[in-house]
């Protein structure tokens, strides 16, 4: 079966670069063209990108030649790892032009008619990408601290309810991009990070929440994050701490994380992992140097879970920004919409 | 006036030589003696430790000759920064002796006949020292990261009363003394502390609590804690969430915390700052490369007070680990001693 | 054809574990056997180990019991990723049991009848496993640091003649094993390694050396080392300047290091890089982070090739410490002896 | 009597406020006036500038206004800290105005009537700054990694004559500056510096040159650098190897390094340290960690001074890149031309 052919646009920058990297041998999608800012349109993109993957650049994609992010594209589906600044016209651009974008940028994550999706969480979200009111549409994934621990309040959201949520997170510096952080700020210090707050608190309640009549209502329950940047390459590490309805103990909920599986599982999605969390019995389990990369990046992963005397459980949760909190969190929703037959014909 | 002889034990590790420093150009207490393990005892001091402060190593301390923690001592005070297992015999054998120990090891932290004080908060429990049934005492400090969500909350507490905390530390490597942490287990890390948490909750109970008929009840609202080790040289950082009778806005919290004073304020003592909190207003304050030396490393930094959508308000803590987290902890407990007229004459 | 059933003896450190992943889906060797020291022996594999590398732990090895290292081994190969201490007794043991040991461990390395083999730079010391007087033999691959650089020495001795080396390394973390360095002596840091000099001088001399009778007569031109770690996880980087006979200008010293090849690629050997050396254009790398890995960590990576006002040409020169620089350094040993028919039958 | 006003220029930056630091009770000089760039000029400085010296920002530097550089100084010596772009018009311009510019700035460095200097090594190269054709004149120090060499190089080129030097740096991210380096470039890495070789090896040269008829010959020994940076935040480590006239043994050299004094320990400037070389005898030091700031940051650091096989010794050499090798270079400078007369009456 030919494989559909996509556009990567913001295609040198880390997240792109994965993109990239998950397009290599994908067996319904297939790179066809690649895009970046204008300083480096024209140029090849072995020339223009510092290849920053762990795995080899792929064949063929060195000599892909770089348009200018927003200029004419043939594909009609689109992966953006663009800036949020450049993103909001290019992206609403591509959807006017019927193309479906599938972005990791933050530019229309909140709009109540863009669905923001895990696909193990809100696939049903997705219908809402030809509501736009465009000939295409626009599907986004959230902000890569929020994925991993709303990928562990999802199912107990759904099992008992949840009525208020407590995190910090301890981010990885791969999530800044690249030049990103500067060394002087994040060598063996911590640094804060306001402006991830509310994201991680509004996406998670819009990631909960329901569609009805054409936009997203968040969910209502309260999350306070409290949000740093450690001198970590990749994996965000979370602590987590949940008010849950009913009162359910430690190892109850450890069991409704195993089993916790979604519509990729079910329909056997490329990208999808076995199960979308991986649940640790050690106590000094997860920690991103060892468990960051484990199921290519795509689990959550999750120990350390117990009673909170404040609210009512307490968890330690992580995953790896790039992938499952960003390229690959765009793949996955891609392979969704395919699978629910949302992308353009 | 004659300056105290006083003795050092566990002089070797990293605590011990940060009281080593403070005790240069102390003007009560003067370095007599220094123990350690049975391992060093017997060599001179400068050849037995690696000196690991920032500032040089005092006159006249590299050749002191060690002797073995728990064998004679002529210094009737003895700061002790033995590693608990040890502590737990020598320290109770120098208190029989009628010594004042005053002690950075766990081994008495949660014994209800022994304080355990920040002066600024509980001084008023140093007379505990003085009914332990033995000829002298043994006085406590915190653990390292107790220490500084504890001064945060010690003025909320007594203005407002504390229903209940939640904090996540991020805690330095130094923390765990030399050789302490693996390179491999936090070099682009972050690593699980399960055995602190139950300490930063029971020890802050314990601070904020009362005494009565000689023993100390700890206070009793509950403190949730999730610990981990970065990797940061010198300083913990603590996110910090607590719901306050009254529901206080981040505002007067903020002044609260400001103005607040204490003992060693009000009576001068040497290693005393002038504000046991210094609040921050940048946004990306307090770090701990930035921060944790401020003021000698005897504050405590406090930053980001804003309110929390699940307690009343959160808070960014930060303070050095080894200066107001251990050695000096012990220094200005040994100063209220003093001020208090509990030390042996 | 049937796989020969192996042992791997030191299986639990960080060496052991990646001659381990290597052998999953070996198409010429088998994991048959795990031990390592007496405080494990006896139990389950993934009970005794704290699996650190990055890929999966293959499936079987979990369930494993561990023997004791020395005990009674039914393989008639035996990878050694002992410490040197115990090291020197069991492998002597295995050997006169009629074994073939191939060994990452230091013990026999300086040993003139024991093969010190890069199967690119001398496979055909490899014959002196026949002649150590035993029924069996031992095998034995350089220390990490010397490897890469004894790698891009080995095609200009060759060709030009190498009269003097000057390099000065800078040691990765995992190359010291675990717990191996602690956190306060390489956070931030540079630490000196003078025990690293004399074996980088000494087994770069041997493998650069002429086997006569029975024994290796090393080269005899001089090598001065200097040796650091600093906070790299994986990577060794040496930057290395050489005297060479003649002359030669950098560019035809890149093209040697470019075009050599040697015994593993001729043969194809199956852990054998398609070239040992890639040689780098930008002014910027190699670099640990990004090139350690390059061609699944077997090659070493040089760069920055230009003159030397002092001798004749320097370089910068990378690879992967616990790949190319030890466990694969054993691996394509097994095989180039396998190849050359040194193995038990 | 009356401290002289100077201003500092490039005020901002990392060695802007060291040099402002280091002005704080300074006995001759004192601080009238701060200049930056265009962007932040007219703030005040509290308000413009992050403070990232460990010790607290000095009284009233936070309420300065600063002014743009190149604008209007009432100080007749300026302090430029500026960097080398924007230096060289500003620099000049100040030397046209009749003042005396002490610069860490590169513009100026290489230039033959420009004394490159560091006070012990060739004071005598100061009273160029009168024959440079203008009212003032310029007087720089050299780059941060080439300092501590030629400290060490000094005393050896004096006493036996060096023919030939091989030197690898491993140097801080603090001398990149904020933000300098970012942190994926240095979070377990060694990144390439190819540019700062070049600047080693030919200020090298010109510092241990001659002066005659008003311009500096270089010494015509070749020098060979291999530039690294390391994730260490302050201290440059350099492996440094020297061919030695006569052929002396490690002990003598040893002893000369440790008898070196110049004209600060002679004439008693007030940050000349006491010795300018610390010589240790331990074979693990010097480290940045324990040692970049001994003596208040002002000596180098040399250890492990032992034959080279090669060349005729090798030692370790360490300093603070901030301190000696950047702000109280300019400063020592300053406090030489003050002694010597040669600044503006």
């Amino acid at each position: 079966m030919a494989r559909i052919p996509v556009a990567v646009i913001g295609a040198t920058g880390m997240v792109g670069q994965r993109i990239i990297a998950m397009l290599d041998g994908h067996p319904q999608f297939e790179l066809h063209e690649v895009a970046s800012s204008a300083r480096t349109a024209g140029k090849r993109y072995g020339a223009a990108a510092t290849w920053r993957v762990p795995s080899a650049m792929p064949d063929g994609v060195g000599g892909l030649q770089l348009k200018e992010g927003g200029s004419r594209l043939d594909s009609s589906v689109v992966f953006s790892a663009m800036p949020a600044g450049p993103a909001t016209a290019i992206e609403r651009g591509y959807a006017a032009d019927g193309k479906i974008v599938v972005s990791n940028s933050s530019s229309y994550r909140m709009d109540p008619r863009v669905p923001l999706v895990i696909p193990e969480v809100n696939a049903d979200h997705l219908h809402l990408v030809r509501c736009q009111g465009t000939p295409g549409g626009i599907v986004t994934n959230c902000n890569c601290a929020a994925m991993f621990m709303t990928m562990a309040l999802a199912p107990l959201h759904r099992r008992y309810g949840i009525e208020a949520v407590q995190v910090t997170t301890m981010q990885a510096v791969s999530g800044a991009g690249y030049p990103g952080v500067a060394s002087l700020d994040i060598l063996g210090n911590v640094f804060p990070l306001p402006k991830e707050e509310e994201k991680m608190e509004r996406e998670t309640q819009k990631m909960l929440g329901t569609v009805a009549e054409g936009v997203v209502t968040p969910a209502a329950f309260p999350v306070s994050a409290q949000c740093q940047r450690v001198p970590v390459e990749d994996g965000h590490t979370e602590t987590v701490a949940v008010r849950l309805t009913g009162n359910p103990d430690a190892a109850e909920v450890a069991a409704t994380l195993r089993d916790f599986r979604g519509m990729p599982q079910e329909q056997g999605l490329h990208s999808a992992p076995a199960r979308p969390i991986e649940v640790f019995e050690q106590d000094d389990r997860p920690q991103p140097r060892l468990d960051a990369n484990r199921h290519a990046g795509m689990t959550a992963s999750v120990g350390r879970i117990r009673a909170c005397p404040v609210l009512t459980v307490k968890m330690l949760v992580l995953g790896h920004n790039l992938m499952r909190g960003a390229a690959a969190a765009a793949m996955l929703n891609a392979e969704a919409l395919l699978a629910m037959d949302l992308l353009p014909a």
